[in-house]
């Protein structure tokens, strides 16, 4: 046996190395939740939630309260029966997203550790190693393209630029990068700030100046499939679904109303259990997949290159908030540039 | 490391107790190709395809010259990235289908080995033993009635009728048998037998007589996704797609052309990775599942008794075969009475 004993809860925050600045939102630092599954043979399982108030609802002090719920739920449980742990945990799906994942990933850390198997080959084993792409909050054109050359310089081929609070600036900034930084991929992401008409007049502009998109994410509001699909079925781009999807109805509901290209899987918003039922869902409706995360830490990101690298499922990888970080630890993964590779 | 050296195919051939009678066809043997996969470091996996001709269009010597090809592709790879292996092994999912079922799980079954810790587990261990039906071929309503009563006192709660040759003496037998076998539940699988408005008829005279009838299965034609609607419309019971579902693109199809309450999986049709696919697509939407065999013997029915504890998925479970057959090999699980119990 080896069994679930308890859950210790503890406090991370770390400092942003530059306010991370998003469409109606500015982030200067991070709280986190560290988990830690202590199972009765000594072995201690490690998880992160970093909670998100704009795209959960989730309140970091609220958030403290759920362990004696989590563990009245779970206590007694024996890792190797990982799902049934899962369906438990599950019930926290919609109060409390970011634990679930967190809590979810100590389950697998704890068995990883038990058979001393890693986690990413507990979940298939399907590369060695991502690449992730260098996140650029909204700033003024002169700081945005430092930023951007900046990254590329560092070895980041894909660039996620973040859109979405100004339509014409929106448009001056990304053809500036992109002008200074001939040769990379970009993924724009205007987190809900556009209508679907502003989206497509976007998608629009860039296209006629050769801008190599990879991915037109979020333009519209969270609860606006339709309007998503029109912006799909009006753009030159593939267009991505991020905060319209958190559970795996969501996905299979983009599926069925055949809204988007690429759906943005984050741990934080589906745990580990809704990200797999996505991952087969999408494959095999043929749409792809891009891996994002919130404000997540090193135990954070190392739960998504874990997944990643395990399921193999993702075209694209967001995962740069570790590097967004001042010094965060760096645990169960390393980072050579941009590589990601994970580790027992 | 832990790398594919070599597979290895092995015949085996059982006889049915008595000569199994479905829809248009009669078995008096089933043929088997157990699948022992070695490592470089000794560890054999064990698995078993049992072709379905019917079913995939698979002939039993034809598979036999698979087995180079297969080793070419996932020859030195290693069994921790097993779902790297699956999806070489995918390759062969349109003209050997039972073949992948066995080598896949062959593949699990040599990573549950080196980890020590059983394939049901690494799937996620939802469940510690599943309760099997017990499968009535087409016999003469005094032979059904017989068999019928000696598998409910054998203590098996749901019985398979198998159905669809002629609908008024299916609904003679069917009605003989809940009257002689009261509390049972019954699962009636017409094997394409029927046209939609035949099974929507047999479904009229088994409510208008308060029949337990858990599933109506594959009633219609294998591409009629069309006609399956039809009938789960009109019929007061659950209607199940077998043979219509093999891929995990069929199950999606279903999903969204909402032709089904139920769906069968059986692994020698989808193998391990689609049969992973279907269970969370189909949970995400809201139908139910079974799991079927073909004529597994021990290590084949123990595959699927992995796959059902592990996944937990499936409401009711027909794993009959290794009960049919004289003398199967048990391996990898055991049973009490109708209950399966996964081993190591």
């Amino acid at each position: 046996m080896s069994v679930i004993k308890d859950i210790e809860f503890v406090k991370e925050e770390y400092d942003y190395e530059v306010p991370f600045h998003i469409t109606g939102h500015v982030s200067t630092s991070t709280k986190l939740i560290t988990i830690r599954l202590h199972l009765d043979d000594g072995i201690v399982g490690l998880g992160q939630a970093s909670r998100s108030f704009r795209v959960n609802g989730e309140v970091y002090d609220a958030l403290w309260q759920y362990r004696e719920a989590l563990l009245e739920l779970i206590k007694g449980m024996d890792v190797r029966n990982y799902k049934r742990i899962f369906d438990e945990i599950d019930k926290f799906s919609r109060t409390a997203p970011s634990l679930k994942a967190g809590v979810q990933f100590s389950v697998l850390d704890a068995l990883s550790q038990l058979i001393q198997m890693p986690v990413f080959e507990i979940l298939g084993g399907r590369k060695d190693f991502v690449e992730s792409d260098m996140t650029i909050g909204i700033a003024s054109l002169e700081k945005t393209v430092e930023r951007a050359k900046d990254a590329r310089e560092k070895g980041f081929s894909v660039l996620k630029l973040k859109i979405g609070e100004d339509l014409k600036s929106d448009i001056d900034r990304v053809l500036a990068v992109s002008e200074a930084t001939k040769g990379a991929k970009y993924i724009v992401d205007a987190n809900l700030g556009y209508s679907p008409k502003e989206a497509i007049q976007f998608s629009d502009a860039m296209y006629k100046n050769g801008v190599d998109i990879a991915i037109l994410e979020q333009p519209v509001n969270v609860h606006d499939f339709d309007g998503l699909r029109l912006v799909r079925y009006n753009s030159q781009y593939p267009v991505g679904a991020d905060e319209t999807i958190k559970t795996k109805y969501d996905a299979l509901r983009i599926v069925k109303e055949d809204c988007a290209d690429f759906i943005n899987i984050k741990l934080m918003k589906s745990g580990i259990s809704d990200a797999l039922a996505i991952v087969e869902i999408v494959q095999t409706a043929d749409l792809k997949l891009m891996i994002g995360c919130m404000g997540e830490g090193g135990i954070g990101i190392a739960q998504s290159v874990h997944f990643a690298t395990g399921t193999g499922a993702f075209t694209y990888h967001d995962l740069d908030s570790c590097f967004l970080l001042k010094n965060p630890d760096y645990i169960r993964f390393r980072a050579e540039k941009n590589k990601l590779y994970p580790t027992l």
